[in-house]
């Protein structure tokens, strides 16, 4: 069998009684790890298990998968992933040639980044789509969120961005020499988003939110020391220090808000002042 | 401290090892149980924290919330949630009222039905707003989920419809007499669904969705007994038998999906032919 275990946002403890079962009785635990990171290391869940884990990166997954896959007609293989198995990046390629291959999958949930927003007070009733946000270099900045977000915004729906991260990337150069050297791992900041998603605004220019739009930077969503910031697009460009170490993620919010909402959020306002006055002026409408 | 404690979907051994400590070690446990339920009993969940549980009705956590928050200043509560605490209704009500009484709130996120349905085979970035359909009655036929659906409709997106519960309500006789007599829970099943979409689709007669509209009916996500059934929302109007017992929800599909969900999905067909042809005049397109 298959089982593709959700591990939850945070820390070795977010796992589900469910999970950590199916983990140490397992044949091969794999860990996905280029998609999203907990806030733990490796070292840390693979004692808190009492076995080792094979790190599996995104080459593995999509390249070798029939390794992952091997023997799993007869024997157990956790399949771990952050959040849950369907939670930002599905895994339906390797679901699929399990199936191919006549393998069981069984899938344990877990928290994912996409209800666990609630925390910052808003309803989860009120999104839209979830957008992902890339970090832009010279050469490539793709804005296809900023369609999306206009979709939601249109009708007035709040959307959650998932922000991106490099892990075990190459440098080009390294790459086209076939050097096995990987970059430190980047993790995108809220400050970072932010920054592009108004470079973008200022590009495309049609409206769909601006400097004074208002949004909620999210920190280690589910862990321990959680952090929320609520401000302005122009606020939370410089909001990072207060949120703190990654990972981050963002809200920013549609007009068809409610009060409770506002109250909620309040609470974590760069500025209180900014946020009711901006509230009342554009938010809270049907 | 107010412990707001995911339970996730399905049993008792899907709480997270970190809920399970907060639970053992809490002064009092609540089981808020209006919302959602798990598939399994209070005895076994009680049994399985080994200790008592106090099931917190609407009324109780609308009308008492104090009782609930009673020392929690000095002493720690958990208020344990099904699904996630900020899946399908958050309890903002409840961490506010914490708020100006000074109680510290921690939450354990856990798996939601908004991720979870994720097991589908459907991509989560391809899904607007989620929409809830209540039980009609002769008189009341609420239709807002329509303008909703609508919305998603209109730009290609998936929806995800929770179904109505109905957990310890009264007969409109014993409600006017004052008797504390409830009626058996009801469950929203799937073919009940597609059925009242029909019925205001006909009604409106916005062309939003119609008989042939595809869509996927889920039963027990994340449950061990988990199933789908994917069809038209004419054919789902007879599936409830396949499907089996509660809890139910449904996702109507989008036209922008991606071929993967195709294949994936299809698994879950009722009539395969139906589902490639369907699929090849109407999905799949940007």
């Amino acid at each position: 069998m298959l089982y593709l275990v959700g591990l939850g946002l945070a820390d070795e403890t977010d796992i589900t009684v469910k999970g950590l079962e199916v983990v140490k009785k397992a044949s091969r635990v794999y860990l996905e790890a280029y998609t999203s990171i907990l806030l733990v290391d490796q070292a840390v869940l693979e004692n808190y298990y009492g076995r080792p884990i094979i790190v599996a990166d995104r080459e593995m997954v999509e390249s070798n998968s029939d390794e992952i896959l091997r023997e799993a007609d007869k024997v157990d293989v956790a399949f771990c992933v952050v959040g849950d198995p369907f939670g930002a990046t599905t895994h339906t390629d390797l679901v699929l040639r399990a199936r191919e291959l006549g393998i069981a999958v069984k899938t344990i949930p877990n928290a994912s980044i996409m209800s666990g927003i609630g925390a910052a007070g808003l309803q989860l009733y009120n999104f839209g789509q979830t957008v992902s946000m890339v970090f832009f270099t010279d050469t490539w900045r793709p804005s296809s969120f900023y369609d999306r977000i206009k979709e939601n915004r249109d009708v007035g729906l709040h959307t959650l961005v998932l922000l991106d991260i490099k892990v075990k990337e190459q440098s080009l150069e390294n790459m086209a020499r076939g050097r096995r050297i990987y970059e430190p791992p980047r993790y995108m900041t809220v400050g970072q988003c932010a920054s592009q998603m108004l470079e973008i605004e200022e590009e495309r220019k049609q409206g769909v939110y601006g400097p004074d739009s208002l949004a909620i930077g999210a920190a280690r969503v589910g862990g321990r020391d959680e952090k929320f910031v609520a401000g302005t697009l122009k606020e939370l460009c410089e909001t990072d220090d207060a949120l703190g170490p990654p990972l981050h993620s963002m809200v920013l919010l549609g007009r068809r808000a409610h009060e409770l909402e506002r109250d909620y959020a309040r609470e974590f306002s760069v500025n209180k002042e900014t946020w009711d006055k901006l509230w009342t002026q554009y938010y809270g409408k049907q």
